[in-house]
């Protein structure tokens, strides 16, 4: 039987939401064989795989009954203290566990932010380029993005400035640690900046934080959120820290919001999986997630320097990239004459990928731009992988 | 320092989404001498603890990697067959694990389908009353609500065609297998009567079943699903039938709706917990659903008839309630002169809650009604807590 739907039944947001590029070519990428430089998948070697399965053993023996049941749609009480807790030690935030949503991912934070401020037609802020998942989510709000440029050390703030006093802004979304795609960290200066900027226009700030932690210099930067407390939600995540598997991560903001965001949550999906969260906490408390992280910067900061040392070394001067002092990425811009999806072509005979830059643009893209992953490809192959990709570029 | 938000900035979408009140009595029952006929909580005696923690043993020591890491947005492949394969087994129905999305919990279903179809202003046709939490969950996309009354074998068809005739209907929300909150069935004739008009009508159906597998007369109807594939989402959950602490359900539909559904998914939470979903096959895969269920309708079955015994020789006659024949709740109606809310600040202080049925109406609700679930409350303490309750009554 053809099963056929009526297209115009479908509502106009959908026509909006891009599919992820990065997703198809992760579909393509199962040969086994492809050195794959696209997606931002953390090394499943450094999965604390034996710690969570002592976790879920001690989960299940001691509170099987509690943690497969329902429970609230903030999350488990306890690993909201815990990440407060880290908040005050690592920033001396004062943040209580109130003030803490556990969500999904901090995908789901997104959703859940567009789903409470966004009507359509409002204006959103985005770095240019940013996130792809954040472009895609808030796309599904129908809003109109305006973007700001990424420099070395963070947004455009004259820019920034600009554009606020030009228009008005419902929210700005930002990634100031080593974001994704570009591997840009903000500095200390253009934080509190833009803090001051955005302030000022009482704009709200959506600032995503999944890399923060993985920092290889031990330059912990403050947060934006700690300059502008009052509209800054920040969001937060285990994916990059322990493991995407558990699906969880945390919003923060004030009570207001988070009371908001809880009713939308609830709407939406009733809670995140209670089972992940007892595991994880318990993992939490029976492990020092400080070393743990330790041990990520350690490798990852490996990766990124065989990577900085194959960019230095096999590619031309003319090719410009992210020296990136922490996370998962960096960013390439290819000479003229040069397009990056004419790259991927060549570079997938190969059987190397990565993601052309063009869909991290909410419009204009460039097309000589792309993001190149080093998280997870162990080094011999990236060296490899690297010259051959090095040696396709015009 | 005092956190202010200006309430304007939100949505407009915000305001329409009610806060669940369930949830709220269910914040409030904290206190473990409350006999809560509230919620709608499986019994976390009956949940498969021992066997899903051999499980998760299992998985963490041959798969942890791939189980911690990233995956698709569809959901484990494998247990996308093992539902479709079991769909096959039950009903003889022919669906592809292609047709099926993994979501958390059949609540995300319903808010992706809402994300995809709903439109501000369309018509949303629910049964009258219907579960609050696809309420609370269409309410964000800003529909029109239609209603539909239940009787005591399903919806009024009569009505249903004279609705469809009048206007225009986006969907159609229904819970054909002992509703949550009524506990009615439709019959076989209502069944094959509504499909039949809908079909007709051409409108997109939203047939939820979390409690169909939980039927006490071993009597299992086909769903709606069965007569019109086409246009018919059909949603599941494991929350029921194994543990909701896992936090996983499905969405089954043609193929396009599907890949709308997928990409909506990934914009939201990018997919459901690996680990959860490699926890769940492998219990799958090493014990019998079938045997569990079966020990799940022994012993809900055993409640329900302790209540309805109950509510036959405490209640006066003037009480109308459902003779459920499967899932967890009854209905009751209150003679003249009571409310379900004046009744219920009664019942807590004899410390017995439940919920009012006037939370499950979109409009015009019958104070008359509330809801009492039967699952998870032993049975000296139920026939004690229903006595009570009983001589409540004006």
């Amino acid at each position: 039987m053809i099963i056929q739907t009526n297209s115009q039944q479908f509502a106009a947001r959908v026509q909006n939401v891009p599919a992820s590029f990065i997703r198809e070519i992760l579909k393509v990428a199962t040969d086994p064989n492809i050195v794959s430089f696209a997606g931002g998948l953390p090394s499943p070697a450094l999965f604390p795989a034996e710690a969570l399965g002592e976790s879920a053993k001690r989960v299940f023996s001691k509170m099987g009954g509690q943690a497969l049941q329902y429970s609230s749609t903030e999350g488990y009480l306890p690993l909201r203290e815990y990440i407060a807790e880290r908040y005050r030690r690592r920033f001396k935030l004062n943040i209580s566990a109130e003030q803490i949503l556990i969500t999904n991912g901090s995908q789901q934070a997104v959703d859940l932010i567009g789903k409470i401020f966004i009507d359509p037609g409002d204006n959103v802020m985005l770095e240019r380029p940013s996130y792809l998942g954040a472009l895609q989510c808030f796309s599904m709000f129908q809003p109109v993005f305006k973007e700001v440029n990424l420099e070395h050390d963070g947004i455009d703030t004259a820019e920034l400035e600009d554009l606020l006093n030009e228009t008005s802004v419902k929210l700005f979304y930002c990634i100031p640690n080593f974001q994704n795609p570009t591997g840009v960290q903000y500095s200390l200066e253009k934080r509190k900046m833009a803090a001051l900027i955005l302030r000022r226009h009482r704009t709200i700030v959506i600032e995503d934080d999944p890399y923060g932690e993985i920092t290889f210099d031990k330059h912990h930067m403050p947060p934006l959120y700690s300059f502008y407390p009052e509209k800054t939600i920040m969001l937060g995540s285990f994916s990059k820290i322990i493991a995407p598997g558990l699906r969880l991560g945390w919003m923060v903001a004030n009570r207001e919001i988070i009371k908001k965001a809880t009713v939308m949550k609830q709407a939406s999906d009733l809670q995140s999986g209670n089972l992940s969260q007892y595991i994880l906490y318990d993992f939490l408390q029976n492990n020092s997630l400080d070393r743990h992280v330790e041990n990520l910067i350690t490798a990852y900061k490996e990766k990124r320097t065989t990577m900085m040392g194959c960019l230095q070394n096999y590619f031309p001067e003319s090719v410009k990239f992210t020296r990136s002092r922490g996370g998962m990425f960096t960013w390439l811009t290819l000479p003229e004459g040069n397009t990056a999806r004419e790259l991927l072509q060549a570079a997938l005979k190969e059987k190397i990928i990565f993601v052309p830059g063009d869909s991290f643009y909410a419009s204009d893209p460039d097309y000589r731009t792309l993001r190149l992953n080093y998280s997870n490809v162990d080094e011999p192959v990236m060296r490899a992988a690297m010259y051959k990709l090095s040696r396709l570029i015009i």
